[in-house]
């Protein structure tokens, strides 16, 4: 799963039980690009906003691969996760369009890719009731994300935020996924739904698999700093959106600080800002930040910046083009997501029948 | 709601909040007498075992008297919260199948009353995750009878135990019920389920009344000790099961235990075992227990306990006659769940609809 708050800036020490990790994740991938009709994967958004080039990068592209190879892939887009450290449901209808566009747009095909809502599939949401009965309050209570996600927010401690590595857990276990592609925050909710698929199974079912244990996928792309070298977060606005204008995107990067030495150099740690645009440049062209870097050299900040808008703009062209074109029939947008909504309620209903079955709930 | 654990043993002390809430109460329930009409009522068991004495004075009574008077009247058998203290749902049918016997043998009429489980009915579990966007952690920490149950249990604190409060609050707010037939314990969970509506109308309806707020009727019924005078519970084997035959009832009674005390008196406090005998015998003849104690006199506990037998295998003979007879055409208390089922869900998706438009999440 990815959000907003994922994208981190770089140069976090990286620890064994990462390292570990790691390595289980390039074994399933091995696997995953041997026999992708053997794989489900599930994935998401929360519709907080417009996706950027952070997004882009750091799960967009990695799911077009995952349904080009021939993955089952899924995408819920959370929406009753926004309200977990926030009081209000505003743009979220707007937020939630804007993201089936973004992913269309990206190449994400709606024949392959089921997108889904959370509040439109009662029979998934429903799993979160004999979930909830495998995991005590401790081990909730445990799970850093959750503490570090509600820190953030400035929020008291909603009931759904302490809830909903259980209700990801739904997420993942109603399609029956076995891959799941995040950034390494969310090791601990992968390894909760691991759990509870493992107890769901000797508790309920008498030790027969109604759910499988899903592998991390820990994906190898770098993070992205947003353009002023911090997080990239909408409230910095320091982020490049997927889906705004060459003009607006231009703006964005003229208004970016540097610093005060003319010399263009690729240096993270002590020039966080300069560098943050020789990430990005290197990103969308493909090249070294180095070489970039070398390559203007003594022409400044200036310079650097009309490198990286000219690139940028030339990135998203064709994205912004078909987003574009897909905005003109919205009821085609509306379209995917009924469908989406459809199956994904149908697959809920028949695992829902299983866990009946397992549970004895069948009067 | 009435939960096997809520028939306690008379004699504690009656707090100021408690006869707030009774006026409170004594004064919707005099409304109601006159509009009955203008009522829904839920309530509810968790299908742990079979209904004995306690549970027919303490709730099922009311429930035929309210739905004879026109309220509409609803029954959740809550089987997810079977498992909110412990590890296995075994005869967890066995156990839903006689509570419909036990409760159309006691009068309880399909045409009129809505009987359905949690398990069947995804829409109204969803109500779940917006309604714990609404409440703190803290909050759900504060229930007292949470932390009872939880100590009573001897079992770690559950995601579900912690989280069942707002599960009820979903039974209460998907039917729109106004009034809640309770034990005093559960007065916390009223609270909360009126808390939920208020926060759910200010912060996401625009202060739009989707949800309105139930008052809580607190019986009048005395509670009713098992028949060894210590709280009736089904691991004290204290309790006169109502599907249970007379002679096994006759067989209850005679091992009950008493005093050496020949004399039969009524007093609670020094003489709680011939007292407990005293009150059910009371409670099945509409007599005065200290009226049965004078009657029996010195003729001692033989004879109480001839009459305690009679009497109550008297009172429940018509139930368990239809009860038998009931039992004979199983396929009928199975279209009545199915048809409860059906019926709520279409009552939550209907709700649910309101919810999702209140919250900006049509799409």
């Amino acid at each position: 799963m990815q959000s907003e708050e994922q994208v981190t800036a770089a140069g976090n020490e990286i620890s064994e039980s990462f390292k570990t990790a790691k390595k289980l994740s390039d074994q399933v991938l091995a696997k995953l690009k041997e026999n992708p009709g053997q794989y489900t994967m599930l994935t998401g958004d929360r519709p907080t906003g417009r996706l950027h080039l952070g997004h882009y990068f750091g799960s967009i592209r990695e799911r077009v691969q995952m349904q080009d190879r021939g993955v089952h892939t899924n995408i819920i887009i959370a929406d009753y996760q926004v309200i977990t450290d926030r009081d209000t449901t505003e743009h979220m209808k707007d937020n939630v369009l804007n993201l089936v566009l973004d992913y269309l747009a990206a190449g994400i095909d709606p024949g392959k890719t089921m997108i889904f809502t959370h509040s439109a599939t009662p029979a998934e949401n429903q799993l979160m009731l004999p979930f909830l009965s495998l995991v005590t309050e401790a081990e909730l209570h445990r799970n850093p994300t959750v503490k570090s996600e509600m820190e953030a927010s400035g929020h008291a401690l909603t009931g759904l935020l302490l809830t909903y590595p259980v209700h990801q857990a739904c997420d993942i276990l109603f399609c029956k996924a076995n891959v799941v592609p995040i950034g390494k925050d969310n090791l601990p909710h992968v390894e909760l739904t691991r759990t509870i698929a493992r107890r769901f199974n000797e508790r309920y079912a008498g030790g027969n698999t109604v759910f499988p244990e899903p592998a991390a996928i820990l994906s190898d792309s770098p993070e992205i700093p947003g353009l002023d070298g911090r997080k990239m977060s909408k409230s910095y606005g320091n982020s490049i959106m997927l889906g705004a204008t060459a003009e607006e995107t231009a703006k964005l990067i003229k208004k970016s600080p540097t610093d005060s030495e003319r010399r263009i150099t690729f240096d993270p740690v002590n020039r966080p800002q300069v560098s943050a645009l020789l990430t990005t440049a290197g990103l969308v062209t493909g090249r070294d930040p180095r070489e970039i870097a070398e390559e203007i050299g003594d022409s400044g900040a200036g310079a650097l910046k009309a490198y990286v808008t000219e690139s940028v703009n030339t990135f998203l062209a064709p994205h912004r083009e078909r987003r574009a074109e897909l905005s003109k029939d919205m009821d085609y947008i509306h379209d995917v997501l009924d469908e989406g909504n459809r199956k994904a309620e149908q697959i809920a209903e028949e695992t829902l029948d299983q866990v009946r079955s397992a549970m004895g709930m069948r009067y």
